[in-house]
């Protein structure tokens, strides 16, 4: 049984020294629905190894605090080791600092000055068909029903609001085969791709600022393939490109883009997410933000890669990344969280929901 | 016991009809090495499954006849059978027809006005390491010495004079690689190649012409390849070059030719085979050009592709291709040959080396 009354380094520790990988989340799912359930101000769901444990006070406001509780594979870093202000193992960072976070405002906060909805969900590391929040969004989407949110990911304190979307296509080029002896009977399909590659080259990304942030966009080719055989005129030519866009964009708008980039072209869309708004200007989110840059220091920024923050965006929920951990350890061997880092997040969320 | 009294068409059907896949030419060796060592105008050698057969006349000139025993892989087309004027077979074409004019002359002209070598070898289709050729030309290079060879590979009865050489190089492009979320951080090398394609693009082929015959050059892709993951910015595309040169050209030459042209880029030579001279200015050459278009009719032309004539160029003797069969029909499961082509070709030969 988890002790949620330990101080919230203690509580890391504690969560970190059990086990969680991808797949395997059901020892600290338990544990923490344990915990969760023994506090009567919370009503308490599960579906799988995913919780979701609701204040119900009737307030003008819900916000909903979430973090995974699974890992990548252990590397020989459990358990858990403090060395000075750092808490090396397995997930310390990415992101059992943040569940520890969340469950210390879980069981401190009766009365917060908003609803909140915690949510501890699985395979967050691994295909988002496994994904907890996949899942829970599509049998339970009431439960995640909130104004804002807040995704506890490594982002080493300082809010990152929403995420950019990512999609990718493959532009082919098709040609002709012939002997290399005899190249002039065919049409090369690689020697083909070069206005695909100087349109990529030429291509300015757009910098928009959507509610306040300034993403950052990008178009590049990630892959090339073509040939055939060493003495043959390659008749198929595919280049692999990657669209992040900025979430002022649906997917349809990003995927139009890409097509008018490489018009002329055979543009085939292989798999897209779509981005989130930071959503900061919502009065919720506004007073988180002063309640972290108050405690911590350091502006909002905008989030370029693409997490879950996407999921609670496309059920209109708007959300931001915040969490104690460096993103930067994420799923290394050596990796590890500043307790400094965690005390401080608990501070800012606690002034948050209790100011 | 092969009779090398018979008929040209009867002989290439009895030779097709001595399955000799590559590496399995044991059966077809012994019965050409036994005919032709009941010859005694004739100094037979062998080296493995390859037989090398001399006149010893002291005339002014020798010339060299050439052809391989083996043929690609048996596809339900054995024993052979005739349908109007084609034998059909695997290796009638490719190259058992030549090989039978080859044994004819080497058996009726006791006396021919050139002192003749006839070589028939193994190995061919395969790995060039294990091509009797390369084997005889490393260990007893004085059996091929000659002012001139003829290759009877299948050419549709025109002499196609020499061949081009050809050369791989792979230009490699490098970069930085980043998460495709900040492509900014890193340099893209797929977008890095776009100079190397507008050069292939641009490139203008030479079309020289040597020894009274135009060669046609080429230098193209025949593959590119680059990628890491689909979020992450390439840091290394290579795209495979080939250039086919005429045989004015040194492989060295090549080589510098190709750095030439991918001035700035880094270059590496993948491997490389030299073109072969025509050789059409030497007496037994034109006299051998004389013999067959006064046969046949049909101009010389430049061999495009790479064959076995550039052994005997480097060994410095000028060689053309000319044999009976279709070269559109090698490998091919319906390989065929016409009759009257066979009869046709030994004709030429014997008008060369008696009158």
């Amino acid at each position: 049984m988890l002790d949620l009354t330990q101080d919230v380094r203690a509580l890391t520790a504690a969560i970190v020294d059990i086990e969680s990988v991808s797949g395997h989340e059901r020892a600290l799912a338990d544990a923490v629905e344990g915990a969760l359930s023994a506090l009567p101000h919370l009503k308490v769901s599960r579906s799988g190894e995913t919780l979701v444990a609701r204040t119900q006070l009737g307030r003008a406001e819900r916000v909903l605090i979430a973090g995974h509780l699974d890992t990548v594979p252990v590397a020989g870093n459990l358990p858990s080791r403090v060395d000075g202000d750092l808490l090396y193992g397995c997930g310390t960072s990415d992101m059992k600092a943040g569940v520890a976070v969340a469950l210390k405002l879980a069981a401190g906060l009766p009365e917060p000055n908003r609803d909140v909805t915690y949510v501890f969900y699985d395979c967050e590391e691994v295909e988002a068909e496994r994904n907890g929040l996949t899942r829970v969004a599509r049998d339970h989407a009431d439960w995640l029903a909130a104004d804002f949110a807040v995704l506890m990911e490594p982002t080493d304190g300082v809010i990152e609001g929403g995420c950019q979307g990512t999609l990718r296509a493959e532009i082919t080029v098709t040609g002709k085969r012939a002997h290399s002896a005899r190249s002039w009977l065919g049409v090369n399909a690689v020697h083909g791709i070069e206005p695909v590659l100087a349109r990529l080259n030429a291509y300015e990304a757009r910098r928009p600022v959507v509610d306040g942030l300034e993403y950052h966009e990008g178009l590049n080719a990630v892959g090339v393939s073509g040939g055939v055989a060493g003495n043959v005129i390659p008749d198929l030519c595919v280049v692999t490109v990657n669209y992040r866009f900025a979430p002022d964009l649906s997917i349809e708008q990003a995927e139009q883009h890409v097509r008018e980039v490489f018009d002329g072209f055979a543009v085939s869309i292989v798999d897209a997410a779509p981005g989130a708004r930071p959503g900061l200007t919502h009065p919720a989110a506004a007073a988180f933000t002063a309640a972290v840059t108050g405690a911590v220091g350091g502006e909002p920024r905008a989030k370029l890669g693409w997490t879950d923050v996407a999921r609670f965006s496309a059920l209109g929920v708007p959300a931001v990344n915040y969490g104690p951990g460096d993103p930067n350890l994420a799923h290394q061997q050596g990796e590890y969280v500043a307790l400094s880092k965690i005390v401080e997040s608990e501070r800012a969320m606690l002034d948050w929901l209790s100011t």
